[in-house]
């Protein structure tokens, strides 16, 4: 056994290719980021979707499939979607208390006219 | 060919059995849906998947798969973890744009208790 092998590789029990393209992404000592999204995409998969990226975007596209696969293993029926649901939630909240706020102004700003007005009378 | 095999049968030119896991989501006429999980997260995956689940949660969990593949296949590097960003970015953008109007509420508001003081004296 190479002690060298990427996670994947390991995982997979297979030699790491020189040109392995999981090896860049997927540490030896971080087992666990493969096995999650091996667990949700499968590695031919993962395989596929990073060779089909250039290179410079792969580092990304690891990430975001690996937090995309860490969401659907703590949440299997909603996945990442129910973090989107959150945070809507939370900007239609923050809007809400926006416009309260706005509306809240718009009161004072009239009660202060008012009274400057008052005193010119 | 029967014409009543759901979407998925159809793609994977299979026989739609009576039990088939897919066949209550994947209806013959939107072949499209079946497709994008297909080629995100393979036939065997999503099938896996979705028999890990009690019956009454696989409608949203095939929701939210079917989107996050489309979220994949429209963007290749970041998924709907994009969208995820997006929609941090707005929280804070709203975030800002509160603290700015609670600060003008503020600053009205001590405007008012002057001018209301300085009628009393």
């Amino acid at each position: 056994m190479n002690p060298k092998r990427c996670a994947a590789c390991k995982y997979l029990r297979r030699r790491c290719p020189k040109d392995c393209v999981f090896s860049p992404y997927f540490p030896p000592n971080d087992p666990q980021k493969f096995a999650c999204v091996h667990r949700i995409y499968g590695a031919g998969n993962v395989s596929k979707m990073l060779q089909q990226l250039p290179d410079q975007t792969r580092a990304e596209a690891v990430e975001s499939l690996c937090f995309e696969a860490k969401c659907r293993v703590d949440d299997p029926v909603y996945g990442c979607v129910g973090i989107i649901h959150l945070l809507k939630t939370q900007i239609q909240k923050t809007q809400n208390e926006l416009a309260k706020t706005q509306a809240e102004i718009a009161v004072s700003q009239t009660k202060l006219s008012q009274t400057q007005n008052s005193d010119f009378m």
